[in-house]
């Protein structure tokens, strides 16, 4: 069934023909245990399957069967871009298999491959909401029908793929359709682009990953044909929304639909680093900036405005309408990691870290079996209990779903735990670069000498103290990110004091096996205050820990309080095992008919200790109240 | 043409069959002179002809024709709900023809009507996107064609024909509209609502307008049908969006889209009424308060959400996204003023003063020819000045528009604007009460004895003197409401001091009309805090002078600062001739990467005087930024 051929990875998700820092293929790095490797395992056993057993039973993955057999236009299920999760799936399960051999996934998927390729029509065409008698034209709804999203998808799923060893059947289908779409779109086609980027960054990959210039050409085309207005705008979506406002390189910042603004620019990326474009790669560092500076929240999380899924204006950052899609998370790791790449500047990694660890693991429940879509940083009223065998909408107050009428984040979060071990390291001809903290085996080459490094943490992200053995003949330069909140980070080797430089510490030496670089990351709670101009935050604080965004969450308050009681003391933070204790005055707010007064109101207050707790582990214990900026007493 | 026959008025838009206090009619209640004259001046000379120039120019009054001539189907302009906006005008211009009789008006009011009339099938029906060969059926789509809120515009376009004296085409025109509603939604029809409710009120004051209590039954059934879940809900919108997720009379507070939920309310009251139904009545009450205390933006606007225009949770008022929707602020004086008929309470009166002056006149331009349809309290960015001759979106971050695709604030202002006077005052048995203040003539009865009323004021709102005579042969009370912004308010008559009971100063006496009950509000600026509750305004104090909310203006700030720079010191406001003049420090924010401190930003600050201005006057003068909470320094 699934007829591999070898092939041979190089990298990731990304592999750019050029760049500063190399990517780490799946065979060269692995999470051996720790926090990260028990994310992959319950990625592996829970978040695969629940995903698989989904979509089986609403039907989305029978849409694929139903264009086989000829009648998916009489009865398809869900909406027109629900192919794109059956890709994501496609794509997680490919990496998981690339991490670990499995004959049980390896039937699952191959089966499930097949009854995708059974769907593509003759002319390499594939998609089951359109072309068939019965359903809308093909290409006929490029603003709404996420035709070429989709595709998108399916090329990222080949992609990993032939990454992970195989140029198999999912490989073929995707190199079929990709012809189709380079004659419809490319030169002397059809004039157009999609209303939701993704085909650009995907198509880009697949260039690289088959060394198919016309893959790359025609991403290169999308890219430079948006900004001319041309998808049809309604009453609530402007061109700006489609990011089709302004050409991608006269760009100041990212804004309209986030996740589609994420894509896109990393897509951007990609066309510049294959095509040499520096003015535009200079341009998507530019809006990476400037995102980065006002539209931004703490967990890294972006965009948010609910209406239109939209980045809000500089500084509109509020926590209560944080929609800081779990996608739009992803999609700027992904960015981030491209510009790394490019760059080897500390910042792209940092993002990363801050991204992953609070935006992208706050969406899975503990068990695996519920996500959020959106992520506010600031939940009012306890939430409810989403029904267990019902599709929830997507920004509601609840707790986590276990999916959605709109379910593009759990498949969007498998796929990016199977394969995040690629966003822990690089080579260069130097040597290896460490970005991410993780019990982490490296086995890779450096100038055609092989090269093993093995990195052990005593329990990060909630512990600091990380040691990296390196196993090497010749000299080589190790570089270990010290991450920008880690002041006072200690690292040696030898007891050779190293200095961090910037946002590393290098070593270049030819290194002792039995005698590790040791780095030690302080874990003591911090408070941070936002900029003035961030309104919806002035006169709080938040705590964070290492690289943790943490909480107050209403299970840790005394009674029956609820977060919005809680006043920040300033007087500092005391590190607990996960979390930090912090003391506080509960306030009783004084009943008003009018919520504004001719004096500051001066609520009555008790003072107590409560513990706050990671952001990315809040809604675990039932419904809550939440709250990561705590408005300060005093205030 | 207008086959004009007498009919006897009775209150204006709002006429209850039972009420504590009784509305004056359009010939009982005069604006002569003053601010709202002149307001309502320019609603006559330019607001009412800017609507019909536009509706004639892109063809929404020749819908109507061409539903008439048997070509609409092929040709309709606009959304399916504009027929709504003529019945709109066409209701302003009735009021102002009560107003002031114009024979030049008054012709092109007939001509309008006998346009609307000649578009009314033989059965009664009326509406130009439904119905036809080539349209969708009617009440094919009840969420989302509008069909009953336009009937429920022309109803109340009748109903303000009725209240100045005729009963003519317009009035025949909805009867047999109504009766057919009746017919199809009535006892032993479809069992079925309106996704926008307006048709409630409406049905129930043309019931009352002409006696009719089928119209008023039918009112009470469509109040009683919602709250069960029976609008098809979509992606986005909710069953609580549609105010169907409980019944009215369990609901605690206004939720959902903020138009729909304060129509639906003012109908509420008109059944509660109606129908003696104590239990619906202070349902309403109930949610009105609660809507009051957490869901009201300082300027009386409501609705905080641009998403779905609907209203947040408590508390959730960011200043930056009010979308406190023009038609939303309209439908909150709807419902005060009928909660003040029901209660007399003072209250009431408060909230309908804060909301005009504030959240409803701050739409229309100074020259009447452009409006804002939302109304931010804080304006970060320059906004863009519309084209003159293109249709706006609704909510976009510009000056305010000429025009809009779904234009339903212009004609909402004209109608509100032509009956205003009808808010300022009321009889009892007992004697007459002044509820806002004006240059107003009363004339009308007690206890079937002639009573004349003048109120002059020496600039209201921006001046606090009012004087008000009575000219009565029996004894009366005068009452007049005191706000609840005018401590200190010093009122007399003869001398003799007179002292506030319940938010009104109330004399008894055979009154003499020589000697005016005078009375003094105070104009000193004050700062007003918002409630700790508000996270998008904490450390933040706005300044109101009199019943206007001031705002701070980059027009008026030195040299180009803008007013996110701007931070108030604490020491207090000094009058001006419109607002009042205060000391500010103008900050330079610091420039940083990420936005989030180790320490309390602590920008670079020059101090100076600025003068802040009423806030319904911003963007008179070209684009310009825009505060109305000010953070406070030293927070």
């Amino acid at each position: 069934m699934t007829d591999s051929r070898d092939a041979t990875p190089t990298g990731g998700p990304v592999s750019p023909s050029t760049s500063v820092l190399r990517p780490l293929g799946p065979d060269e790095v692995r999470l051996v245990g720790g926090f990260w490797a028990e994310k992959q395992e319950l990625n592996a056993t829970t978040i695969i399957n629940h995903c698989l057993t989904w979509m089986e039973r609403i039907g989305w993955i029978g849409n694929f069967d139903r264009a086989a057999d000829g009648s998916v236009a009489q009865h398809h299920d869900g909406i027109e871009f629900v192919d794109s999760e059956v890709y994501k799936l496609v794509e997680a399960m490919a990496w998981e298999l690339g991490r670990t051999p499995n004959p049980v996934l390896e039937r699952t998927y191959g089966s499930l491959v097949a009854r995708i390729a059974a769907a593509q029509e003759p002319d390499g065409y594939l998609h089951t909401s359109f072309g068939r008698a019965g359903q809308a034209p093909r290409f006929s709804n490029l603003e709404w029908g996420h035709e070429l999203y989709c595709f998108g998808h399916l090329f990222q799923a080949a992609v990993a793929r032939v990454r992970t060893g195989h140029d198999d059947l999912i490989v073929d289908v995707a190199r079929r359709l990709a012809d189709l779409v380079y004659v419809e779109f490319g030169p002397g086609g059809r004039d157009a682009i999609c209303g939701h980027p993704e085909i650009e960054p995907a198509l880009a990959e697949l260039g690289r990953a088959l060394s198919e210039p016309r893959y790359l050409e025609l991403a290169r085309i999308f890219i430079e044909r948006r900004g001319r207005k041309r998808l049809k705008t309604t009453l609530f979506q402007s061109s700006e929304y489609f990011l089709d406002d302004i050409p991608v390189r006269d760009a100041d910042v990212l804004r309209g639909h986030a996740v589609r603004a994420e894509y896109l620019a990393a897509g951007a990326v990609d066309v510049a680093t294959e095509f040499g474009d520096v003015g535009l790669l200079d341009a998507v560092k530019r809006q990476w900036a400037n995102t980065l500076n006002g539209r931004t929240y703490l967990t890294g999380g972006v965009g948010s405005h609910h209406q239109n899924e939209e980045f809000g204006s500089d500084f509109e950052l509020p926590a209560d309408r944080a929609y800081a899609e779990t996608c739009a998370a992803i999609g700027s790791v992904m960015l981030s990691w491209r510009l790394l790449l490019q760059t080897g500047e500390a910042k792209y990694a940092d993002l990363i870290e801050r991204t992953l660890l609070n935006a992208v693991l706050v969406s899975p429940r503990e068990d695996g079996q519920a996500f959020y879509y959106s992520n506010t940083l600031h939940q009012r009223t306890l939430g409810s209990i989403p029904a267990e065998n019902e599709l929830s909408e997507r920004a509601e107050a609840s707790l986590r779903a276990p999916w959605f009428e709109v379910s593009c984040c759990p498949t969007n979060v498998a796929r990016t735990l199977a394969s995040v071990a690629s966003y822990f390291a690089t080579t260069t001809t130097a040597g290896v670069q460490i970005h991410q903290f993780g019990d982490l085996d490296i086995a890779t080459s450096v100038n055609g000498s092989p090269v093993r490094v093995e990195v052990r943490t005593s329990g990060y992200p909630f512990d600091g103290h990380v040691s990296v053995t390196v196993d090497a003949r010749d000299e080589i330069e190790l570089a270990i990110r010290v991450p920008s909140w880690a002041e006072g980070a200690d690292a040696s080797v030898g007891g050779e004091k190293l200095v961090v430089d910037g946002g590393y510490v290098r070593c270049r030496r030819v290194f002792d096996p039995n005698e590790p670089l040791l780095l030690d990351l302080p874990m003591t709670p911090r408070l941070t205050y936002p900029d003035a101009r961030i309104d919806a935050l002035r006169g709080t604080a938040a705590v964070e820990r290492g690289p943790l965004v943490l909480c107050v969450e209403s299970t840790d308050l005394p009674g029956d309080a609820q977060v919005d009681a809680v006043r920040l003391n300033g007087a500092g933070a005391t590190k607990t095992a996960l979390g930090a204790s912090v003391s506080v005055e509960i306030a009783t707010p004084l009943a008003a008919a009018w919520p504004y007064n001719a004096t500051r109101s001066a609520d009555a207050a008790s003072e107590t200790v409560v513990e706050l707790r990671p952001y990315f582990q809040w809604a675990n214990r039932g419904p809550s109240t939440m709250r990561v900026f705590i408005p300060l007493a005093g205030d």
